[in-house]
């Protein structure tokens, strides 16, 4: 097959130098600007007006405007395992979407109403669409990426009930999906590893060449057979096991080594007011939403058995 | 309740005077215009810059430019008796979405792959929205809706045992989603009568206020309990009864009193490149496809029962 | 005539109640609200999600996303005055252009490269378009107009002997146009005044019904004669008498009563790289930059001409 | 100096293998496709959905949907003589604006209202922007570019004596912009003919290799030294001479060799209704109007006077 990784040879997304574009708002104003990769300045940010700023303390938009988010269900053996039962979820990828409100920029606020009870990370690397790809191949589809993101899937798991499988407002829901601060191309994404953070204590860990069941040309190629995928598209790649639900005050960050790390904080907010009249599909505590949001915590190893426990109580 | 309908009181976007708004290719240019809706150009359409055109044979790009579609599982009681042998089938509406690609025009083709055998029609009235809108009640919603279009949410049938109930793949492909030609304000929604004609013959036909379940002030509230809509974005309200598959050359059609007439045309075009490759889930002939994709004839009325069968063996 | 002010009849636009919404960005997540009018948190901004934060404090991304803006060159008659010699310019208003690019934020850094010496301040307010608007009379206009803007028409005057009259560089680099906080609707424009400050000291001000020759609905009306005017698109409405040229370390703020405030903070920058290889119209000093620039003090009135004089010494 | 041309190294944009992208209408429906180069189907148009159809009778839409639109006001030396009797306008070009809603598509209508007397056509070539661009030099400007578009920047020159040179009422009004059909990358731009046709005369001819001053990676380093280009921006190269005005009726054709053919047809509408009531600047028969609407016949060689003459008074 021409979609088995590693590959035999790189892309040119996949191959150096690095670049890394980051888009900081300073004030009320917005500026893209290129990490430094080398010299005195590394690590600092570059404005396109030529200022280089300290990276660290910048607040960030996100590098990407999608037309669409289309995510992967499950891509990741472990995370197969944890709710199937088995290493691989099926012989292709199932996928779902997120509405372009959910978009949320590198330290952002990721809101859970006071109604909710589970409000589940998923660390992720996204990619990102560079130009109109439509009826390509896997080979093909790598020209037609222009990089990668470090992303978090949030989801209110307490409306698993609804939709009947389309998690709309499971994963739609305004600012659940923290992603950035960069977008960054020239770096082999199979080689990176994925580490989920909550108050910095290690949730999830992945080697993405490793455990990963599709890579991004093949997720790509799947969806462009039948969907027309624009410039700035991003593409949610799935997460190992371990995606557990935190709250209020709890920092969670996903870090892709080689890409970068997004963080979140999450805070509540009131009940929304059409909720008190009755209209919809009230949060739900049923046993399915407990299994997908709380996990089975007696099969996790004891290497991540504190941390899950600690992230759980914490704040 | 304050989401009930008869209204007591009808809002501005429910009552009249109508306008419908409509946006016409001529040659290589688009021009936005207002039909006529009284005196001797009655039925025609003016366009902005003055010139009064043949409303009927002109070319149409859709009136909407969402950056997104949500549409509703099953709102109309007799599509719930169908699928779910129920006159309602929860307490609370349950959605999907659509990718903004899968717009289409009035007029317009709608591809089926030659390797699929199941592309069903179902014909809407699409709710549009107005202005930013987040956390309103029902009442309110009606302030955020611009107005109505006739839709025909088509669906790949042949997807429906991926991609675990988002029906990405089912409904999100590209044209599925003719709408237009015109968007209405100052109709009464309630008031009006839904038919969708294969071929000319009819086989979908429901009067709006009798048989649906949730206004589309309800929606629009459900939704902005947790999602921010955006000018412009697109909410298609559900299908009455006897979806079925269309073959190409097929024309089908969704007419909403009062709102207008959508027409879409199905075309053969090759099984994606990838397909052949293997890659991704492939078009699958099972037991729960034909379910949806063919209906339970048998509880079919008279009235319909033949033209479904003729709709189904024509061209 | 039909566009006189003031107006017969007040059009909803500039009837109560007042309504201003604005984008605030905590964290990296954008948020919309609405400003409270009234009771105990008066002068704080309700998020759509139900927070309520204090306004004061907040980051603001501009609340609007023009597909294009449009200023008039002179619309007031004290700027009629200083720059030709009589209460009016012409009989009929004339505009030039600023890219979607040079939209900043309240509290906004404005960009003064190196190699400039002359970067004007013009405190203005905007109107922003509703809706799709072609061919209208003054009257209709009214109907496409969603509210006002506080803004600063922040021009490079070292490029005033390039592009022709055009002003593409003058007026259009990055940054050159802070909006905002927020789009206030509900207001009558006509009874506003309008006053600019830098470093807290008034520089410009004017009553707006009393000043202005042509209102926002003329200038609608003018322009959709013959462009397509789209949802979100801005229209500088003008400035008054003593624009001037400011540098870095100044903080410019223009005040609309009712409307609001919007403020930025003019920094350095290096000069473009491609200015040191030689490409490219050089920042000029011309007899008709610093005419434009620095304006003729000498008929400034004494309550004017002290704050002047210190604005420009100042930092 | 390093922007001159012919270039020692062809960048990727200009070396083959030759791309032409367009965007085809059939019925309401809007297809992506590319044109194949070679084989029994070269010269058609193969869909992405794998169609291959009939590429001269097809209805396109634009190929690019840019956020802004830069002219250069001259950059022909023949046009330079013209209208200043000198062969280079200046050391460094000159730039005007033309808003989004001047796009027009390949076939389509120019609108000239009946109080206008003077429609000029420009054949030109346009630059289109491939990703964000700011503060580059000539030589890193060709990775910003995606390719390049046959043009008509078409004005009404009756406006030609407001706006006081930015031209927003001459060249920015709806439909005063037909380009493509196609987006054409992998042809070298300097080694192709730009001729311009009146109902098939030839008026406009110039090799755009000798006769360009400036090449369009100078054109986007010089503005990227302050304003931001992003993916799909349009730079319009500049036209050289023989601009002359055409009537309802007149189709006017520019072809790029190696690049594409746009046409256009001029149509009559009426005047804008807020022109009976006063409103705005009216239409001028100035003399400087007519210098620049029909040029200075004198000095036109032989070989274009006759065909100037017939377009004048064609129809």
């Amino acid at each position: 097959m021409n979609f088995e990784f590693p590959l035999k040879e790189l892309p040119a997304v996949l191959r150096g130098p690095r670049v890394e574009r980051r888009r900081a708002l300073i004030g009320g104003s917005a500026f893209w600007g290129t990490m430094v990769e080398q010299g005195a300045n590394a690590g600092r940010l570059r404005l396109d007006d030529g200022r280089v700023i300290d990276a660290e303390s910048a607040t960030y938009l996100p590098p990407v405007a999608p037309s669409k988010i289309i995510a992967v269900h499950i891509s990741y053996s472990s995370r197969s395992f944890e709710t199937r039962n088995k290493p691989r979820p099926s012989e292709t990828p199932t996928y779902f979407t997120k509405p372009a409100t959910a978009l949320n920029g590198h330290g952002g606020q990721i809101l859970k109403p006071v109604d909710c009870q589970y409000l589940n990370y998923e660390g992720e690397y996204a990619a990102v669409i560079s130009r109109t790809c439509r009826n390509v191949t896997p080979d093909e589809a790598w020209d037609y990426i222009e990089g990668f993101c470090p992303a978090l899937d949030m989801g209110l798991q307490d409306f698993r009930d609804t939709d009947q499988g389309s998690m709309l407002r499971v994963k739609g829901a305004d600012t659940l999906l923290p992603i950035g601060p960069g977008l960054v191309r020239g770096v082999n994404i199979f080689d990176q590893t994925l580490r989920t953070y909550v108050n910095g204590l290690l949730v999830q860990e992945a080697h993405i060449g490793d455990e990963t069941i599709w890579g991004p040309h093949y997720l790509v190629a799947d969806l462009a057979r039948h969907i027309t995928l624009a410039a700035g598209d991003v593409i949610l790649t799935g997460t190992p096991c371990h995606s557990r639900s935190i709250d209020p005050g709890h920092v969670v960050e996903c870090e892709i080594t080689g890409i970068g790390r997004v963080a979140g904080t999450v805070v509540a907010v009131d009940a929304p007011r059409a909720s008190a009249l009755g209209v919809g599909h009230q949060p739900t505590d049923s046993a399915e939403v407990r299994r997908v949001a709380l996990g089975f915590d007696e099969r996790v190893s004891d290497r991540f058995k504190e941390n899950l426990a600690k992230a759980r109580n914490a704040v």
